[in-house]
């Protein structure tokens, strides 16, 4: 069988396409105005591949996917849960089937029109039910400008950070797919003066440009997963906005941290790109200074060419413009490293747990991933088409995507939307 | 009927028992040894009440309970999802057929043997599947004990606690049911100078002790629960350890909050002790200064006077020994603002979810909540039986109880218990 670059599939699938095949991400679907159950499917250019559909055909005919029922689940947990081996090998059928030179699906107008759907036909749903999602902090440059908006200069960055992936337990129940509406939350804000504290709509609303890992095989409570094992539990990545009421979560963080600020909403991109597929993405990750503890010192110390980018259409425009362009390779403390800090006091993961990056800026002004930076807490302003923002507004819609750029194909995540409405009266 | 006082079962329940006819907390359970799926019940006297046993006997004949499946799950959450008049109907049949002047379970020794089962012959489970699992920060006798001690005695409460209710989102996966063993985190806590952080089994293993509310139905993502309908919502109580590791929780919560100081176990009393059967132990919540924001001042400010204990066993004792008395009624924000402020925003709650009080410290010094106050973080020792603890150490059974005194009967939650392990080598 064709390789990396030699692969080609029967499905056309055009240069600029995310979603070739060798991509091939995972997700869940159903049908528009169906009543069906959701099924899950995988991209392949402008389709989806109903996985439910080529089980019952009988073409994943390998060991571990035979007489399984996981693509008949609603959802990928039972998939996620079986592991890498069974990973590889519904990848291994799925390259095959979709070939170019391979006719069971090709040659076969009826089973064809079974299983590929196009998209345009579908509408797609959270691919994972969601045990517990957790959000890091894990971007230097991120980290260093919040220290510098909310504690000034001196102190940038706490002493903690450079020993240990922080992160915080994010609001599973609020985790919604891209497409979603956002209603502006309301909470209350800083008092000024001997006033009660301001109480309404959200004025500080912001985007954070993430990417969320989607955990695989958990482990037992009480049993860590150490750090060289760490990327066994690890099933792909999806692009995720971590939208954030600044003023709400000002307000109410010491000495907790975020809550509500964050927990009206939380949108992930659709389709999750695997691991397998990012592979030929892999590139260094930072060195690390002070070296980590033991715990978090890793043999295959890598992050992903993931190049992101932001884009917000207001009422006004017809079409979104640019606000920001970063990559997953600015991150810090690596996925694994994540995965293996989440785990070292016996706290089990489970399948279909999501954690998250922390917004991921780069080093230049132009690649940070949210207003709060962008604007400086809302010092200045950024031009958005013919308008600018401090903070978002009613009617925006903002859009994130991120796409891996190879020579000949993009592996690429589509993409994360979702449209501000305005808060209830 | 009977009411209150005056209602009397057939089973032979002792007067300092905690499961008298006019308690009937919900729980989950499994006869020791059998395979079959967990079942729901409520306690009475030294027995469990098998509900699916019951429902299979058509005694639930009342209209929303005739025809559910809700007690043949093995979690309570169909059941929560319900609504108060559901759990109010489950109620009034279950204190009929057990009322010492009804016959039908009395005088049919056949069904009685079938759906009373002596707690002897059982292990309970967690009752419910937890979506999300939030903290709250409610005592205010805490909060300026932890203030004191971690930023010393200028600034003991931050300015934002009396205007909402702090909280913090748990982890949901480590939530565990009472008599489950807790092993001994490991991680990182302060360098000394210029070493490196110190990384091994916690110094500082503490318990927590607090109450969690268990969520009944929800609400939609994006519309918030009025605070005088909050009380719609809430089906009943729990008692938590909130087991903390101090020195893990120091160094890492800066900015973001708890973390892994407190995800690698949180622990929960079996049996759910519902609003309805807490109702004739309400009591006056205290007076809040300043006064709350509209969407927190609501027209039935209440607490429970539930009074709380927690007793340690070490390896060396025979009997456990008691370390703090507290009660539930020092809670500064009740219940209703909690869940009022938690979906102000538009977040989501979810039947099953679960929010707890944080610890429930009180005024006097034996009313301390946790092991950092009662030895103000190490500086001095309390005495445990003929030993002394700053913290806890490997062996030690921590054991929670609350009990709400009645003149002719007791609304009592059991114990809610676990023992420390040594760490991981």
């Amino acid at each position: 069988m064709a390789e990396g670059k030699q692969l080609r599939s029967f499905v056309e699938v055009g240069r600029d396409s995310h979603f070739p095949i060798q991509n091939l991400p995972f997700g869940v679907f159903r049908r528009r105005g169906a009543t069906e159950p959701p099924r899950p499917a995988v991209a392949i250019g402008d389709f989806a591949l109903d996985l439910a559909a080529v089980s019952d055909a009988g073409l994943f005919d390998g060991p571990l996917l035979a007489g399984s029922a996981c693509f008949r689940q609603e959802t990928l947990n039972m998939f996620l849960a079986m592991g890498r081996p069974a990973w590889k090998e519904a990848r291994a059928t799925l390259q095959r089937i979709l070939a170019a030179d391979e006719p069971v699906l090709r040659d076969n107008e009826a089973l064809r029109k079974k299983c590929l759907v196009p998209m345009s036909d579908i509408e797609m749903l959270l691919p994972i039910m969601v045990g517990d999602y957790t959000d890091f902090f894990c971007s230097v440059h991120h980290a260093r400008n919040c220290g510098f908006i909310f504690r000034g200069p001196q102190t940038l960055v706490n002493p903690n950070w450079f020993h240990l992936p922080i992160g915080y337990h994010g609001r599973a129940s609020s985790v919604i797919i891209s497409g979603t509406d956002i209603i502006r939350p309301r909470g209350q804000g800083h008092p000024i003066g001997d006033a009660q504290p301001y109480f309404g709509p959200s004025k500080k609303l912001d985007f954070e440009l993430e990417m969320a890992a989607i955990v695989g095989p958990g482990n037992e409570l009480g049993k860590p997963i150490d750090i060289n094992d760490a990327e066994e539990h690890i099933f792909g990545l999806v692009v995720m906005n971590d939208w954030s009421a600044r003023d709400i979560q000002a307000w109410e963080s010491m000495p907790l941290g975020p809550f509500l600020g964050k927990s009206f909403s939380t949108t992930v991109s659709p389709w999750i790109v695997t691991m397998d597929a990012l592979k030929p993405f892999a590139c260094d990750a930072p060195k690390q200074e002070p070296e980590p503890l033991p715990y978090l010192a890793e043999k295959n110390h890598v992050n992903y060419d993931i190049p992101l980018e932001v884009w917000i259409k207001s009422m006004e425009q017809s079409e979104p413009s640019i606000v920001t362009k970063s990559n997953f390779k600015h991150l810090y403390w690596t996925l694994t490293q994540q995965l293996a800090h989440h785990t070292v006091n016996g706290c089990n993961l489970r399948p279909g747990d999501m954690f998250a990056t922390g917004t991921l800026s780069g080093p230049e002004p132009e690649s940070l991933g949210c207003l709060l930076e962008l604007t400086w807490n809302g010092q200045k302003e950024i031009s958005v088409g013919n308008s600018t923002r401090k903070f978002l507004e009613d009617g925006d819609e903002v859009i994130l995507t991120a796409c891996c750029k190879g020579e000949e194909y993009n592996v690429g995540f589509g993409i994360c939307t979702g449209k501000v409405l305005p808060a209830l009266p």
